[in-house]
């Protein structure tokens, strides 16, 4: 199986990708070990579907299995759900030998890894991020975390997974739209590090938006090692280097809140921010039309939203100024300066920023 | 003024300890960096006695700062308040570089660590401790974190601060209850790692009870090396080494918790718990009579209870099986084999620790 390492250390892990592999994870949670517990925290969605295979797989090898479902969707990122889970582990008798399980999508993975993270100051987690968002993007690199309602992902940690374990074959289950969305993030990676991959999501757009499991399991596959790179480089986004993952997050972000993280996507918001910074980009003087006719024409290939949502621009420049990224008071933004590369732009006018949310 | 280099590779610090140096606090807290933001994080009791000239202090650096204040008491340990305090942190506009200065007891900093290991996943951060028991043990060392109902400390992170401060000027002010307690912890770096420094307390009991500032320091000092020694070797409690610096605290845990962490003060739980495991030791024919009989006189000379709480013993058992420590099901205690020395033991029977609870 296809597998992406990524050298942290350590904290180095492997992100195994296949079809059809889900309940090879067993052998990901050291299972074998005595008295193992395991604990599978999944949203109710998911549960139906991959919940009792993966938990009979790991029975199978003579692991203890408990499951704690979430509701699904952005709400249960918050800190009060990880004190349910918190304390549902202590009546699980969960301890430091416990593995947490993280089976779903970036909200599950998210908070399953926040709660991994704090819960006796730390235990072991494996991610099984079972959307196309988590599977190239929030499953990686070991933000955890939950959202405060001033701000999304505002508390949180840096905590590696023990291990990955992607399987594309459960994408065929995913509802259209968040397939859709998490494409947004896979044109992303194209555009902040890689132009051939840009080239190769435009000569494969038919093969993508039918969900191909070759042309799949080949685009996780790179997405995650692009991924890589930069978190290999910047775990702690210490450097600058890592915020370049952060491209058109910035107008996400401030979308999301401002929408009470509930009219779009994750990956909808990405689709729009991406085309707002692409636009200030532009107003910079950083890129031209071209660049931005070839973004366009790419997410729309994908069928994603690409207009910024009905709510008052003062009110979204203010919660961008609440962004974590903000530094002493300052806006900075992701900017790209040609296919395959971005930069980090610090001190952009407001002004601009407004102009920019103009299609 | 007297230094305890903690050497944790990058996440080294220094512990400066002296009397009448709370204000020097400025200097550690990079203060003199442009537009810095500090936030003390302190309780109500403390508030008032030394948050002004702290905070006046850092003002004339040219220091952004704010005080936000919680309860005093252990019940402001749980993640309800660690929920209040990011969120006003975000409505002080915190960001990645605002420092939290930690002002208080072992509540306020583990509470304050905390919060300032999780805001925008992680915020550097400031030891100030103001008791006894803080000073000589939970500013050192990096565990933060909060209780949950179901037990005490069942969800933090280790989480390095960058600087402490101990001024033992301070402690002047602290309740007699609560100065005593603190001289629990100290007793315990004699019981398990220093026979001559046990010999010291011995000897200077009449000093130390009336808060002589040299013997203090000297006390100070001494407690925080040992502590170093330990957190050195074994900084996330993985080796087992560590873990000997909980010596009673299996039993003092279940003692807090059997009693709502209202009757007893901490250290006097150590105190209590120290008894205990002197007992089990005993009776597991580690150590002889004298050894509890010398323990016991020096806790008496600090007035401290020794007492097993009125509680069910029964449920005391329980609540020590939901002890981190517990193992796959099995209790461990720390247990001491000569004055300065402690081993870790596995697999001890219920009914020897029933029977140690019996003074």
């Amino acid at each position: 199986m296809p597998t992406v390492h990524v050298n942290l250390g350590p904290r180095s892990y492997d992100i195994v990708i296949g079809s059809g592999n889900l309940c090879h994870a067993a052998s990901l949670c050291d299972a074998e070990q005595d008295d193992a517990q395991t604990v599978i925290i999944t949203d109710s969605n998911v549960a139906e579907l991959y919940a009792e295979p993966l938990a009979t797989a790991l029975e199978e090898l003579g692991c203890d299995v408990a499951v704690l479902e979430v509701e699904p969707g952005e709400p249960s990122k918050a800190p009060e759900v990880a004190i349910e889970l918190w304390e549902e582990l202590l009546d699980h008798g969960a301890d430091r030998k416990t593995v947490i399980v993280a089976l779903g999508g970036g909200v599950v993975g998210d908070l399953a890894g926040f709660v991994a993270a704090t819960f006796t100051r730390g235990l072991r987690f494996v991610q099984i991020p079972t959307t196309l968002l988590a599977q190239v993007d929030s499953s990686v690199g070991g933000k955890v975390g939950v959202n405060l309602p001033g701000g999304k992902n505002l508390v949180g940690a840096f905590w590696q997974p023990c291990a990955v374990l992607i399987d594309v074959a459960v994408l065929s289950s995913l509802p259209e739209r968040e397939y859709r969305a998490g494409l947004a993030e896979v044109v992303k990676y194209g555009v902040i590090q890689d132009a051939a991959f840009f080239g190769y999501l435009e000569s494969h757009v038919g093969q993508i938006n039918d969900r191909d499991p070759n042309v799949l399991a080949h685009l996780v596959e790179r997405c995650c090692r692009l991924k890589a790179d930069v978190v290999e480089q910047d775990e702690r986004e210490e450097t600058g280097l890592r915020a370049i993952l952060n491209y058109g997050h910035t107008f996400c972000h401030a979308f999301e809140s401002a929408t009470g993280y509930e009219q779009l996507l994750h990956g909808e918001g990405v689709a729009i921010g991406m085309m707002c910074a692409a636009r200030l980009a532009e107003r910079l003087g950083r890129v031209d039309a071209t660049f931005i006719e070839r973004q366009r024409k790419l997410l729309e290939a994908f069928k994603l939203p690409l207009d910024v949502p009905a709510v008052d621009r003062d009110e979204l420049i203010e919660l961008m100024y609440r962004d974590k990224k903000v530094e002493r008071g300052k806006l900075r933004f992701v900017l790209p300066t040609c296919m395959g590369h971005v930069e980090l732009v610090r001190g952009v006018a407001n002004d601009d920023v407004l102009a920019a949310m103009e299609g």
